[in-house]
């Protein structure tokens, strides 16, 4: 008895850990950013990486190795680093990397994502690419873990530990790492103008706030999750760095409540999936106003047009999609660069709403264990 | 009536199109490798790409461009092309690349892959790639189509008119022409000994050979298949260059029986995936006896922990995962450079007897058009 209570102490009025942890997003990215930007300044600073300056000046590729969700945020990292650094990014599941006689030289940096810092794949993947002489990055969260201690250097992702076994704030803290890192890399190397990156870091100082914002949709995200409750199916679709939050968002569905939720890049669909679509098949969009988005429309058009019910998270104030999908879920404007960090919150409450609906253990997935230690 | 049996007539005695593609296999790679391979003299030869040998000498990057099937076909090439030629491979989703400021230099080789050669979104990353002073190959099937017209120079796959909506002998022609690539390049940068050539091209050649034994496998898949048939899910697990297999025969369950298939690397079960396993999710193994047959071991082992229902590709003769799996299907012992041209033939058949048992029209299955010529 005394364990339960102390237990729901621990929750802190949530039903779980996941809930609790979804909502500590806004303080866990603010904690990640903290001594870290300087906005004004247009400096980002990163302690635990600045004796590499030079090596990241003169880098020509990076390799990011993961598993799992943290494989998810080095996928966003692509994105960011190509986008921001200009410095190709190879991203590499730990398992497959470390067993197929990979192309490593003393040139490339590798940076190795994980949550526990003991994941025993990603060890591996590490201690094969320090043998090539590579120069080893960590993020990792929890601190003077097993990986913190085998790389050359790296940046803690400072989220809190995490209980529930489905990542949230740790992946969402992995990406701002990787933003951080991509911004670091970007001005070192000349890649990003400074009156840009000072418009950047201004707006990354407000993600909390905006994650916060993001996570108001609760209600609504429980309504979607009634409608969708009973399917045994789901699709997430996005493009570009929505692409990587679609896998993110399906994982968190299959790994609490057991749906079969499969992510693609959008525009694949039609090369395959787009077969599966019927009224069984409820389909995911991520829709918010950039750079896809009249192509991601013409994607919704497409599974409208076979019967698929759609629902779609969408920039605030968007009347197009509204008018197309079943249902909107409305997240606040933000640059380009940022909306995994925003458009993942509310994927994380539809998978945590529908798992309770369906009667599954939240916290303690079926099958699952929080960190995997194990080849 | 007179079209009725035109049809029947191009058919050749097979209820589909798709059945005739699948068993022409031996005889399109046969036609894939004409001219192509000397495997006594171990020198490969294709004239496409002759002019290009000392770009090839000195190529520091290859970046990979298709989609669906295609995209498969290129994450084999990964494999083979970073195993035998020692250069690193990256493979986009085209419509990924083209929309996202790819880092693309003269320097870069890029290879696109489509089985019409009018596969919008290839095409226009060719486009992109061009405008960047990138040297283009392209590997297609239909001669004289739009691809290999705007590419630099390219390599036919010549596996013959492909009908069926779902392509199976375009897929193994396009590998085929991966595995000739990455001798080439192996070969001209002497990454690849010249005994050791002779040893692959002997087996090479011997390859159509080996798939007509594969084919043989037809009548247990097809009881395997009774299993399956009602499922509504389903998995397909491989490592290495059978994780690209495991995705495409899993593509191949839905395209055409429009069940939920998906394809993960064996070892990412554990970060989410192998939540959703019980009696009603089969899981299909690639466990062929080569680099990680025992984790692959492991891995059903977890599978059969949890109720799982397992189907296991096997090389002829295995005892150890027959002992562990509910089915088996075996092929000819290969050598793992040639894994994929046999361990996908199975996996086509699977597809097309549950597509058939379920009474779905395997030869243009619902919203699927041949080549996507539409963005």
């Amino acid at each position: 008895e005394l364990d339960l209570k102390l237990e729901a102490l621990e929750k802190g009025g949530y039903d779980h850990f996941m809930l609790k942890e979804i909502y500590e997003q806004p303080r866990s990215i603010r904690d990640c950013l903290r001594g870290r930007i300087y906005p004004q300044q247009g400096k980002v600073q990163l302690g635990g990486i600045k004796e590499y300056v030079e090596k990241l000046k003169n880098v020509d590729r990076i390799i990011i190795v993961a598993c799992g969700t943290s494989w998810h945020a080095g996928l966003v990292g692509e994105y960011l680093i190509e986008e921001y650094a200009r410095v190709p990014v190879e991203v590499e599941y730990a398992s497959e990397f470390r067993y197929r006689n990979p192309i490593i030289t003393e040139k490339d940096l590798v940076i190795a994502i994980s949550q526990s810092g003991e994941t025993a794949d990603t060890m591996a993947a590490i201690e094969l690419a320090k043998e090539k002489g590579a120069t080893i990055f960590g993020i990792c969260n929890v601190v003077g873990a097993s990986i913190p201690r085998i790389t050359h250097a790296g940046v803690y992702t400072h989220a809190g530990p995490e209980i529930g076994v489905a990542s949230t704030k740790a992946f969402t803290a992995q990406v701002t790492v990787l933003t951080l890192i991509a911004f670091y890399i970007g001005q070192k190397r000349g890649a990003i103008k400074q009156s840009t990156l000072i418009e950047y870091l201004t707006q990354l100082d407000e993600i909390p706030t905006l994650v916060e914002q993001a996570l108001k949709s609760n209600d609504r995200v429980k309504e979607i999750a009634e409608k969708f409750k009973n399917s045994n199916n789901c699709l997430f679709l996005g493009r570009g760095s929505s692409f990587p939050v679609a896998l993110e968002g399906a994982l968190k569905l299959k790994e609490i409540s057991y749906i079969h939720a499969e992510g693609y890049p959008a525009a694949e669909m039609k090369h395959g999936p787009i077969a599966l679509i019927d009224e069984d098949m409820p389909v995911i969009f991520i829709a918010t106003k950039h750079s896809s988005y009249e192509k991601v429309i013409s994607n919704i058009q497409e599974v409208k047009a076979r019967g698929g019910q759609v629902a779609a998270i969408v920039t605030q104030g968007d009347t197009t999609v509204k008018d197309m999908a079943d249902y909107i879920i409305e997240i606040p404007e933000v640059n380009e660069a940022f909306v995994p960090l925003v458009s993942t919150i509310p994927l994380q409450l539809l998978a945590y709403h529908i798992a309770v609906m369906r009667g599954c253990n939240v916290d303690q997935p079926r099958n699952l264990a929080k960190s995997v230690t194990v080849e």
